[in-house]
C-alpha cells in the first residue's frame, strides 16, 4: 500500500541556513522528515507554522524527527530576498536548518514548491523513514494531530537499506517527481 | 524494562457521566488510556486541560486510543459536588466519559487521586496497552508532546493477551497500587 | 438627550462577596459603574469577561470606576449557589465586590437579571455618573472599545447633586426601570 | 501642568504608504494622535504592536482619533527596506498611514526615533489634542489601559486656535524636543 506513495522530491536549493553542510532528503533516509515551507511575510506563517516548527525542533533533540525549512517564495519576491530572510531568522530565533528554494527560470513558482505542488503557505509536508510523502497539508496544523501522527511514524523501525533499494526508483541523488 | 513500570491502579469511582455504563481500567486493556484527572473549579484544567482532553478524544475517534476524565475533588467539596459536575460538562461540552473520584472516608483526597499519588489537578496520566503507567503529569502539558508520545504508543501493537496473563498479577478485578 | 436614557434599576440582592457592606447603586451616584453579570458555569464568562472584569477592577484603583459583579444564575440553579460562588470566586483570584442576584418567587430569571432585560451571560452594563444606563450589551466586550467608552466617561465631570436632584426622579431609595 | 510636557517632535518622513499626501503632526493639532512605531521584523510589534493599532485605527474611524505608524528601523536595514515594507503592509493588511522614518546620515537610529529618545520598538506615542506628549512606552500596551488614556483625551474639548497659538513655540516647521 504504501509503495503508492510518492517518493519525496529532492530539495532544489538556492542556500542554507543555520547547518554547516547542505542537507539533501536523501541523506536522510532512516528519518522521519518534516519539511515546512513558508514565506517570512505570511502571517500565518509567523504566527502559527513557525512557532510550531519551533516548538517541534526542540522536542526533536536526539530523535531520529528532523525539522527542516524552505523559504519558498512565490510573491513579494523583492521584498523577500536571502539578506531580508536572515534578519527574520535571527530575529525570530529560528535556528532549525533553512533552505532557500531555487527561482524558477520562468515563473514566480520556485523549483522545489513547484516539483511537491504545493498550494501556498505555509505547507507541511511529513516524509518517512523510506523518503516516501506521508502527509502534504495547506495550512495551520494541529499540534495534537501533528504529534500523534510523527510519533507513530517515529515508533516505526526503519526500513533495512537493502528493502529500501528494491522498493523503486530513488537513488542517493534524487527523486525528483517531474523530472 | 518495562515491567518495572507500575500497573496503573484500578479506578475507584462514585458515579459516572457520558457512559451507559461503568467503565474499568481492566476492561480497556489493549487500549492506550489518556486518564485526565480535574476539578470543575481549577482555573487551569478549564482553560487548558479540558479543552485539550476534548481535542484528543475528537481525533480519539476510531483508534485505540480512550480518553476518560476523573473529578478529583479535594478542595471545595460543598461546591464541586456531582449536580455541579453535571451542569459544568453539559456547559463545557464535554462528552467523553467522566468518573467521579470515591470520596475517602478519612480526609479530603478521594480514593483514585490517593491511589496514584496525584499531586493535584490537572494531571494527566498516560497508561498503555499492557494497562502500566507511562507517565503521570501534574500541571499543563503540552499538545505536541503529548501527541508524540500517544502516537508511538498507538503505533505499537497490542500484547497477547496470553503475554499479559503471564506477566503479572493484575486481573480484570483491578490492580490496586495501594491494596 | 441623555435625559432619554433609562435610570439603572437598583440591584436586589440576595447576599454580597467581597465587600463588608453592601453597596448600591444609589451609594454610588457620581461614580462610573461597571456591572458584570455572569454566571460561574457561563465559559464565555470564565474565559473573557470575567478576565477582563479582573482586569479592569485593577486598573481602576483609585479612580472614579467601580466594578461590580453579579451572579445572575438562570439555569443549572442546584449547581451555581451561593457556596460554589464562594469556592469560584476564591479559585478564580475575583476580588471586587460581586453580589448574588435574588432569586425570582415565580421562574428561573433572578430580580435583577429581569430588573435589566438582560439577554443571558456574559452582559456588561455600563452606568455614568448620573445614574443612567450608558450602554448595555451582552456577550464578550470588546477590551479597546470598552477602554475608549470608560475613559470618556471618566473624562466628563460628575454632575452638581442639585442638578441630579432635579433630573428625574431617583432617589436614595433606587431607580426602578419596571415599577 | 500639562504646558511642562514637551510638544512631539515633528516627523521626519521619507516616504509615506497608505497616504494620498505626506502627514504632518502640525495639520493634526486638535486630533488625538497614537503615532506607533514598530519594525516590520520585531516579532513583538507583529504578534502585538500592529494588531492593536489596527484595531485601534477600526475603532477610530469618524472621531477625532488618529493612528499612525512610523517605520523606525535601526537594525537590519538591508531587510528592511521601503520595498519590503510596502509588501508587509500588503499581507498584514495595514491600512493606516504609515511612516518610513528618515534615516539619519551618521548611524543606525533614524531621524524621528532619535528626536523622541525612543528605547526601540515597538514603542507608542499617545499626542493630544495640542500637539504635546501624553505618553510614550516602549513595548507592548494593554488594551483596556490604552483606551482608558485616548477615551478620556477623545472626552476633553480642543483647545481653541487662539489658546494653542499661545501657548508655545510651535509652529508648522515642528517642534523638535531636541533642538
Amino acid at each position: 500500500m504504501t509503495q503508492e506513495t510518492p517518493f519525496a522530491p529532492e530539495l532544489a536549493v538556492q542556500r542554507w541556513f543555520n547547518t554547516g553542510s547542505p542537507i539533501t532528503l536523501a541523506g536522510l533516509r532512516g528519518k522521519v522528515v518534516v519539511l515546512h515551507a513558508f514565506q517570512m511575510l505570511c502571517p500565518g506563517c509567523v504566527s502559527d507554522a513557525i512557532p510550531q516548527a519551533r516548538r517541534l525542533h526542540a522536542l526533536a533533540r536526539g530523535s531520529d524527527l528532523i525539522v527542516l525549512g524552505i523559504h519558498t517564495v512565490f510573491e513579494h519576491h523583492a521584498a523577500m530576498t536571502p539578506v531580508a530572510l536572515e534578519a527574520f531568522l535571527h530575529e525570530y530565533r529560528v535556528t532549525f536548518p533553512v533552505a532557500v528554494d531555487a527561482p524558477s527560470g520562468n515563473g514566480p513558482i520556485p523549483q522545489t514548491m513547484a516539483a511537491y505542488g504545493m498550494r501556498g503557505t505555509p505547507s507541511t509536508i511529513v516524509i518517512g523513514r523510506d523518503g516516501r510523502i506521508v502527509s502534504h497539508s495547506f495550512g495551520s496544523e494541529d499540534d495534537l494531530a501533528l504529534g500523534l501522527q510523527l510519533g507513530a511514524l517515529l515508533a516505526l523501525p526503519a526500513p533495512s537499506l537493502a528493502t529500501r533499494a528494491d522498493a523503486g526508483g530513488c537513488t542517493d541523488a534524487g527523486c525528483a517527481a517531474r523530472p
